[in-house]
């Protein structure tokens, strides 16, 4: 029965692999930057699972342009896992024919890009995933076999310095490292000593020495300038009828205008309602700029990041009390953990979408477009792995009744998951339909199911200009939908709720409107805001926050 | 409104801690094993939070000692944030007066001496977690201000080699750490060069060399010898019923003598199906032993682990396509990812239980004992921020109709999590119950919820001597109940089955006894065994198995 087998192949072709790359690195483990497609076309192979790092933030945008410069005829049919493809060179890889396979997390700019290559039968589309289901893989059955990753300064040992810019790289290298698979990082600095070890040198095979830094977008930068009226009221609504109600301290929310906003009005309506230390200890989240003033108001006593955010570096690191710091006394981020901590650490996620269906299932995607969700699934779902109580997580599963339809009497806590929008979005869409996009992108896209971003289970809260939906009070799904369409103001949904259907909600709590909240629309504008625009968002750092150029407007 | 305030405390504090250590200090970062008490003393202070690493396998044994030491005029009341408290020694912190508060994940056999502790007033208990969810509040609310930890080796510079028992020493470190907290490592050698770099010296504060090497717990090691022929044929009836079913491929299961037995007729009774390569090639698992057939047999493609396994070191590191090793052919191990993979990359999740309610929770609680649950709630739950999709997942999806009531017509998956266990447990006590022992210690534990470990909502099938209830095709809470009844046996759950009403749940799939799956009960017996005990094991593995002592009986 016992089968003769080697057991090493894993090894022996690394082996072999090295030695293909051994006339290119000179110095320990460096290599030119003129060499980096020759030592590409040496270690990988046809149908390799490739890692390309980079994120919503930083990108190993280099090597990336370097491996679009491979032969194709002696690299192909690569199947890239990674977590996102913003840079259109990562589509490229498709239409040259050196990559035919994609498992991701999130493609942002290229999302059309992506489905127009799936329909062209180009591009092979895995999965969609949330990054850390995607890390997940990486240890299971999408292991790397070469990972191209980026960092601030690297040694000629191959040490490296990631720090506010860590995000995906410890979970990269580890996968791929540990099965003995090759690691090239591109660096912005070949230095003698790192400032930090964030990966050690062990773990990396080649270092190169970029031509220019790598790429890095500041995604989480919102200008306060641009936040309405109307914005700041749903921001009140938030803080009196979610956070304050359940006392949120722990959370993470989304980017947009708002859940910047809520953060802007911390400092004046949050203070004003009595609830600092109350609400909004510990987040995990990006530095966000606009959460300067409610950090420096003292409202909040930590934050751990999933990476870092143009401009903020500086103002981090003299806020070593609250950001998470190495020895060296610079951040590090890293997008493994801090998703994991929004999983399962956060009591709250609230977030925005582009669509909610009538029955609270929410997504992104267009019928056009694969976009992805990043990390919105991970934190915007019930984590039912969660075992420790909490208040707020204790009253949300008190509330949610409907739960003894499985459990019997047995009582359970319940996550917070609220989505915030308007009902009518950008272009005056309406973000309450029937049917979400998602099943035409399904069918175009060839997808096992339609890319749902939150699924209805997981929604406790629909929060819009109407009010707030308590949705997992209701007993069953025709009372969801009834309260659904109580908050979807003028859209087809919208219109067809029924006037004493939704008052009998109103009158049972799972509908409440900013006059059962108590709130005064009256002071619901601008003035409200700590923070007015990034001008004085730089102010309230102490001159700490150095905002990208095309946010100066000043 | 802008507040005068200080944002470095944490750095100054820090400096301050270390500046009471460094007379202690030698050679780097060294400290004597003598003085280890006294730099305890220096370095930590009332009310901290404090971590001492250890798992169900590696523990930092003699820090733990060492704190027991201290005056506790000068530490007390500390509040211990940890994995594990399964030595007698982490109890006794409590006794002493030196701890106050626990949050934990997993107890073992220090449960009833826990039990009592919190009893008598001696021990506040935070909460019990996962021990991903326990990493997770690491970065958010729970951040450990000196941490406790161990390796194999260890240098000068803090460099530390923590090989194939890494297990959760990554993720307790970088949240200490990168929070200006203190990392002092026990280190079973210090070396001038570390067999690897597991981590870098720069994220540890002081090197101790114990004198003698951490406490290593077999706890995943089952002798063969012990399984019965009941084992055999419930094992028989999880392959065909279950894994060859739905087409389990990842999966991840618990410890005990059910999955053992599971394990080891893989290369008979999953052959004889033609199951190979369609089954189990992928796992998030510690090294079992009893798995060494299967690989041997060509099975297994790849295993993550949690930790190491006791005399498994050498069997891993020779089978490098399998095992996850270093550059230097040793195992990593690495709990956080390995949990991660187990939630969101497996497709299954099988273990045991003491206990199951009539409505499907279930628990390893006893009244008197508060025991944790380690792992299986992060993997025994339905990872609902998953998103890629597998044929288990999907056909588990579509079977469990009930969905519907929250999501309308939007499909969804589903992760099979299966409970596996004889009507009648150990002494004869019924395994199924009208009520969980959970709630009695809930009460005498004061704590917020029962502790359960695997609700009903997550849990897929139950699988017994009777047969697998298909719980998820249920439709409603009345025919879960009734599922439960059918596969309870002679329990007085089981013994409240109606014949008609298992009848009609036999006809429509949701119950399949060994006769419904057509399995032979004649061959159900240890003959199918690949290995009938420790020493065939060892065979198998070629000798490269090297089983602790008290396993070997020949």
């Amino acid at each position: 029965m016992k089968e003769t087998k080697r057991w090493d192949t894993r090894k022996t072709d690394y082996l072999e692999r090295m030695s293909g790359a051994t006339p290119y690195i000179h110095n320990g483990k460096v290599v030119a930057a003129a060499e980096t497609t020759r030592v590409l076309e040496a270690v990988i192979r046809p149908f390799d699972r490739v890692n390309i790092e980079g994120n919503n933030q930083k990108q190993a945008d280099f090597l990336a342009e370097a491996l679009s410069k491979c032969d194709t005829r002696r690299i192909h049919d690569l199947h890239m896992v990674q977590s996102a493809v913003p840079l259109p060179v990562h589509l490229d890889l498709f239409e040259i024919g050196i990559a035919k396979k994609l498992d991701f997390a999130y493609s942002g700019p290229m999302g059309g890009r992506l489905a127009e290559a799936i329909k062209q039968g180009k591009l092979e589309l895995g999965a969609i995933h949330t990054y850390l289901e995607l890390f997940a893989r990486y240890f299971i059955d999408l292991t790397p076999r070469v990972s191209l990753i980026c960092a601030y300064e690297g040694d000629a040992d191959g040490n490296l310095y990631t720090g506010f810019n860590t995000e995906d790289t410890p979970a990269i290298v580890e996968a791929t490292k540990f099965s003995q698979g090759i690691v090239i990082a591109q660096v912005n600095k070949l230095v003698d000593k790192v400032t930090r070890v964030d990966i050690p040198g062990e773990w990396v095979d080649i270092v190169i020495e970029s031509p220019k830094p790598f790429f890095l977008e500041p995604l989480f930068t919102r200008d306060p300038a641009n936040i309405t009226d109307t914005q700041v009221l749903m921001a009140m609504m938030a803080i009196k009828g979610i956070y304050g109600e359940y006392g949120v301290k722990r959370l993470n929310h989304g980017i947009g205008f708002n859940t910047a906003a809520i953060e802007l009005i911390l400092p004046t309506y949050g203070e004003e309602l009595g609830l600092k230390g109350k609400i909004c200890t510990q987040f995990a989240l990006n530095p966000h700029p606009t959460l300067i003033p409610a950090i420096e108001s003292g409202w909040v006593e930590s934050i751990h990041s999933f990476g870092g955010e143009l401009g903020m570096q500086k103002y981090c690191e003299a806020r070593g009390d609250v950001f998470f710091l190495g020895p060296d006394g610079t951040m590090r981020s890293n997008r493994a953990f801090s998703q994991t901590a929004g999983h399962y650490a956060c009591d709250l996620f609230i977030g925005g979408t582009l669509q909610i269906d009538k029955y609270g299932n929410s997504s992104t995607a267009t019928a056009t477009r694969v976009a992805g969700f990043g990390g919105a699934p991970n934190m915007g779902c019930d984590a039912k792995g969660r075992r420790h109580p909490s208040d707020a997580w204790l009253k949300c599963g008190a509330e949610f009744t409907s739960q003894q339809e499985y459990l019997g009497p047995m009582p359970r806590g319940k996550r917070l998951v609220v989505q915030m929008l308007e009902s009518f979005g950008e272009k005056m869409v309406p973000s309450f339909v029937d049917e979400l996009d998602a099943w035409k992108l399904a069918k175009n896209a060839k997808l096992a199911l339609p890319p749902v971003m939150i699924y209805a289970d997981d929604l406790t809260h629909i929060l819009t200009e109407e009010g707030i939906a308590f949705l997992h009070k209701c007993r069953n799904l025709e009372e969801r939908m009834a309260a659904i369409r109580a908050v979807a103001g003028y859209t087809e949904v919208g219109l067809a709720a029924k006037p004493a259907q939704t008052q009998a909600l109103r009158d049972r709590g799972i509908i409440r409107t900013p006059e059962d909240l108590g709130i005064d629309r009256s002071r619901a504008n601008r003035s409200l805001l700590a923070a007015k625009n990034i001008r004085e968002l730089v102010d309230w750092s102490g001159g700490l926050y150095d905002p990208p150029a095309r946010f100066r407007n000043w």
